[in-house]
């Protein structure tokens, strides 16, 4: 086995928090922006987030859901109606409180004096209190129900260790709100948009993710129930992914979203939100990333195909751009994975091997270099980003197919790369979810050595409400950990608690998360 | 000719303004928030402004542009750099001073003074100054040039005087920035931004727009040149619908975009920006709007055909829905004007009565009735929300074709309506410009009667500046009057300045406006 140079300068075993970071800066994702906790998402960052907002638009919208917008600014009156909502964001709330500014006397400027707001606005953290004032006004008969909204926009939260993509003051999401005639039909709506969520991720994100309920410490604030979609990152720790809540009547009462039901009375609604971030193109990074850079799943690819002919930047070039344009032309009229193929012919200036190296860091899942050699003998030189090295060489895995061949082949290849990151992926979780464990010392033990991140442990538990789970909380902050969620569709419960001794009810996944 | 009873309940003619809120209203686009100066825009307005985002988008990146996302806050220091900049916005800027709120002792909340911002933040009014740190940190080599990037968000300009889509504190745009090595460059990608703007109103939203640059009294703040898109509405006044700047060096000298050109020598870029809000949805609705309420231009309408079934909200509806499913079904799989039609099978409760006045309110372009006795005699009472009534019997001008001719026709009204809205505003617009006016005494007789807007006024100026300027400024403002543009491809001036008498050097249009 030859050695392999790889294209990142810091591998995911010397260090996985540096080599996140490299894999952002080499891709060309994004970039820290001089705000505070703000980042820039540069063109192929946002062209992957534009990828990932198409599709799961189109889900949402399959499942009977409008598009609307609601305002940035919610006033603090609006805010503090739900308690338990408020308590949850007040400490990470950017405000407002001036409408002008003046020149300061020192050739700088404040905030005019003469224009402060009588009452401040609170940049929207989430945007329940808001959209429930609207749903008010919306609702007011069992004709107007359900009521189902979504909204594309960016959300403010004043985070204080911020890091890109997984938690930035600023981000953006997509946050749906629903309005349901009662708890069955809401709590049942919660779980067909969870449902939504681990569709996208698994089949457009090639995330494997484990859907379930979030125990009471971890509810979204003002929630009845929240459910999470969980990833296993590279390094063993989870990234909840996606979440969905059953609110109850909590934000319903707050608001006065009430309706009249077919006997005429006027009843409460059971809403619903639920949520998905800037934050799940991390764990794209976090999962298919390699050593090389990113690998970008073929559906949320924003070019899929790269055709790099190796120019000599003069005249002579003509004929190899003329035969990659070919290729690029008739891999345009061809669909994969249910859309026309997105293939890039890059005649930008610049070194061969330097175009190609980016784009393996960028992660395009197919790279086909054509030089006058190829072009002589009818070929094309591809790389699959997915299978990038000959082991035994050390060297770039080319294939040399005929050019008409790769115009034939390259659309199944992609379908298989989309399907072989997922599996890869699937499998690497399934070999670290470790399950039976029953004694909480093991735990302790497995998760013992901070440098390393074993993977999630399954163990069983009484569910304890209040203080005693405070406690189990506080026992497991010690290990820095967290419970993830109570897995969906799992084996019952068949032991004791690992907390508490008492017969078991549930089996829930305990992991250190980002 | 009989009476019509039309669906709204004021007209134009009767107060434009009013007609204006009742087709928002009545189209269920849009509302106040309760925020000041914001709203919500609701599902069938913001499917519009999806629509017009899809084509504009479409064609910003045909022109070679990326998306990226740029942060919602700017510090101020960021926003001080750039003199006429700041003087030009200081005025409406919401400004963020804290980033916790606390509890006030009397069961509210109140921005923590312990968590006061070092240096306030303002939300972004436009995003010169932080995408200029950024090109300033992109641009190193003539090989980085051009650089072309936009980006959709949302900006926020505290204005004093509201209206919904025309102007709101909060409003979503797209807005594009660009790098260039010259000036000759930088000019060029100005207009053709402007042409893309042009095309864009003209063709996809059947907007005619004349097309032309600002007089200097007009320039965006900090700009060396701004060019216009300019549209007449139905009262008459214009609506400037899309700007496009030139802004020469100096927001590369404020940030310090340099390069170092082919010479080896630091040299400063020459910028650009250009943008579209959803103030063009406001456009739409004062052009093609009528006293039925909006008419959508096909190419923006969220559903371009509604097939009502007359249901009885019981089992034996099945056949009905059956036959109108099939005709939908014929539509969805065909395209008109470049994309497969959008059609929509509406069988939500509600008296059929109803729902078609709904449909015609909101402006589908093409309406489809179907009752049980339609479906007997195998056709469909189709309605062309363009041609909506029928003049001598008032009614509405319902056609019946067989199903299976709507199936293969509709494709060709849907561009038929197109064309037809923009030849009636072309038509329009052309008959109330009125060009050839000499004496400024024409123009005060003109608009002297402050409840009739009676179009527009071409005339010749000389193009005064400075104090000069002003003087024509006032003049023009004594009768709530703007120069609009200076129309590209007119005309030559050949005869003497309106204002001084000195022999002119160009035509501009005077026009009340939004």
């Amino acid at each position: 086995m030859a050695q392999i140079r790889h294209a990142l300068t810091t591998t995911r075993d010397d260090d996985f928090a540096a080599w996140y970071q490299d894999v952002i800066a080499s891709a060309d994702m994004a970039e820290e922006s001089g705000v505070r906790g703000c980042m820039v998402i540069k063109p192929w960052g946002y062209g992957i987030w534009e990828r990932m907002q198409r599709l799961l638009d189109d889900r949402i919208k399959a499942t009977g859901h409008d598009n609307a917008y609601f305002p940035l600014f919610i006033p603090l009156s609006n805010f503090e109606r739900e308690a338990a909502h408020v308590e949850g964001f007040a400490k990470e709330m950017a405000v407002v409180t001036h409408h002008r500014l003046i020149a300061d006397g020192k050739g700088g400027l404040i905030p005019d004096p003469e224009a402060k707001l009588e009452e401040p606005l609170v940049v929207r953290p989430t945007s329940e209190t808001i959209i429930g004032d609207a749903m008010a006004r919306w609702v007011q008969s069992w004709r107007d129900l359900p009521l189902k909204l979504n909204q594309w926009a960016n959300v403010v939260r004043w985070e204080m260790r911020t890091r890109m993509f997984l938690r930035t003051s600023e981000f953006l999401w997509q946050e749906g709100h629903t309005a349901h005639a009662d708890e069955a039909e809401a709590k049942e709506h919660t779980l067909r948009m969870l449902e939504v969520y681990r569709a996208f991720a698994e089949e457009d994100l090639g995330l494997p993710v484990v859907a379930g309920e979030k125990p009471e410490n971890e509810r979204f604030p003002g929630a009845v129930e929240t459910w999470s979609i969980e990833a296993m990152m590279q390094d063993g720790k989870a990234l909840q992914a996606g979440t969905s809540h059953y609110l109850g009547e909590n934000f319903a009462r707050a608001s006065g979203i009430q309706y009249q039901d077919k006997e005429g009375t006027q009843t409460y609604c059971h809403t619903t939100s639920w949520g998905v971030s800037t934050r799940m193109v991390g764990g794209v990074i976090m999962t298919h990333g390699d050593d090389d850079g990113l690998r970008v799943p073929p559906k949320i690819a924003p070019w899929q195909v790269v055709i790099l002919p190796m120019l000599r930047d003069n005249d002579s070039d003509a004929p190899l751009i003329e035969y990659c344009e070919q290729l690029r032309a008739t891999l345009a009229g061809q669909m994969t994975l249910g859309e026309p193929i997105r293939v890039l012919l890059d005649t930008r200036p610049g070194k061969a091997a330097q175009k190609r190296w980016d784009w393996v860091r960028k992660g395009a899942p197919v790279i086909v270099e054509v030089g006058g050699r190829d072009m002589d003998n009818g070929v094309v030189s591809l790389l699959r980003r997915d299978a990038l090295w000959d082991a035994s060489s050390g060297k770039p895995a080319f294939e040399t197919p005929t050019r008409e061949a790769a115009g034939e082949t390259i659309p199944a290849t992609l379908a298989n790369i989309q399907a072989a990151l997922y599996t890869e992926a699937l499998e690497r979780r399934e070999s670290n979810i470790t399950r039976g464990v029953t004694d909480f010392a093991e735990v302790e033990a497995f998760f013992a050595d901070s440098n390393r991140y074993p993977g999630w442990v399954e163990v069983q538990w009484s569910k304890p409400t209040g203080d005693a789970l405070d406690k189990v909380v506080e026992r497991l902050k010690a290990l820095k950990l967290t419970i993830r969620n109570v897995p969906m569709g799992g084996d019952p419960a068949d032991g004791a608690c690992i907390f508490t001794g008492e017969p078991a009810v549930e089996r829930i996944l305990l992991a250190k998360a980002y």
